[in-house]
């Protein structure tokens, strides 16, 4: 239960995040909402359909189809009191993909795939909503640019969750090791603006 | 019979426009004919991933792999007539539309989904390949910035699908009132040049 | 054992070409070592999700992921010696086409796939990850623009492979010819410059 719920804020946040996209695209309403569900929906898409479960998770409940609708349309309308709220949507951004690389690692587990499998299920879980919203609006992902920000807390926190529970940690230990390092990890490279090292010299090729 | 018959006539048209995109940006003949499939089956291979109907329908059946090549080479060789005939393709695509809703609709709902679900994926059915094109050609969907064209009676045919099957209705009236609804829809949006609300106000974020 | 480094070599080399467009892009190292996954692994991770080989086989067996990451962290480290490396390269990333589109049409047949949609899952395995590659970093995708270097040989070379298999040629000798085929053609192409036809007169439509 408590999963579930912490589950559909993580999707509420995401789906936040590609209704703002749509805005700045200056999408009209119907393409604002299905860009906020596309990013709330599209990581756990990927990750059920790649290891075999299937039909979806987002398609077998309701609530994660109405959640993202609902992130959609409250965007569509409120979108500047959103815009001064955007430090807060950053950090529930952050609480988001920690919730979503731990239910993508554990769950990839279930299906009885090895952890270094488990942990990039897990990253492609917490990922691929955003990576989907940027390539739909035209843009390189920024989870590709800015990996110091997602793709890197999203791996780490997606490891210690595969490696922990696969090597017989207490699970609420584990997941609560792996969403600190995860969340905490994102919170403290937005703060102080850590910088992932860049490829040294001219790009020859 | 007459449902394969209408499915493979939605797939033809959805791939001529699929050549058509390809020719606008110089491809040559195999890219054209790469496209045209893309965006011919595109929408069925998702839905056929998404609820688990491997291996998806366009691999399972030759028809459904040489009517959209044969319309990439129709659309390399005479693509200047097609071009005079674009009031006609757009009354084919609109047809399609309705036909590609419905049959996504009926699939899912066949699978055991929900009638939310089922709609959603009657919608990816439809709109999914279009979506390929768009991203393969390096543009933002279409059915994004002209909702009101695509997303929105392509959602509106699949409502009326799932959620009438679902409550019993006959099957061929409930069809019928979805291609009503949804290809009536998209011909009069076009006709009218309706617009769908745009986001009020700068994007402050 | 001999398919099986084969195709890890395969996918070391398009993971190579990944990594080097990430550093062209000006990624950072999570970024280069991400989109060399996915250029590596892409290809057959949309086979197996299309025919329903879930767990992809990129999960199931994990030198799968370490090749394509020791091939993006070694772009990151040393791309300029990679760069003047590149006539090399592009020998290679022949071979691992050829590879590739064999290894994905006999996968499809073995799950019962007729032999022209074979053909296409071949096709698709040897070219989706550099696809998802271009549609990343924001480019339409080279094999769409030059097909004859990559779709056109790599097509032929599925073909050959299904076709002869289906109506029972030697496997050794059938997937033999497939190879001379494809990573043939693919070199000629290259060595030759050949171009294939571009549709005639401007785009109209």
């Amino acid at each position: 239960m408590t999963i579930l719920v912490l589950d559909l804020v993580g999707c509420f946040v995401f789906a936040l995040s590609g209704g703002l996209m749509a805005v700045r695209k200056e999408l009209d309403i119907f393409g604002v909402v299905v860009l906020a569900c596309v990013t709330g929906l599209g990581g756990g898409f990927l990750r059920d359909m790649a290891i075999g479960a299937t039909p979806v998770a987002a398609l077998s409940d309701w609530r994660y189809l109405v959640v993202p609708m609902t992130a959609g349309l409250l965007t569509f309308f409120f979108h500047p009191a959103l815009g001064r709220l955007e430090p807060m949507v950053n950090v529930f951004d952050a609480l988001g993909l920690g919730l979503f690389v731990i239910a993508g690692a554990v769950k990839a587990l279930d299906f009885g795939l090895s952890p270094l499998s488990a942990a990039v299920m897990g990253l492609a879980t917490g990922v691929g909503g955003g990576v989907i919203r940027d390539v739909l609006a035209g843009r390189v992902p920024i989870i590709l640019r800015r990996s110091i920000f997602y793709a890197i807390p999203g791996f780490a926190g997606a490891s210690v969750t595969a490696f922990g529970l696969f090597f017989g940690g207490a699970p609420s230990l584990v997941m609560a090791a792996a969403f600190v390092v995860c969340a905490g990890w994102r919170l403290l490279a937005m703060w102080r603006q850590w910088e992932a090292p860049l490829p040294r010299g001219a790009a020859s090729v």
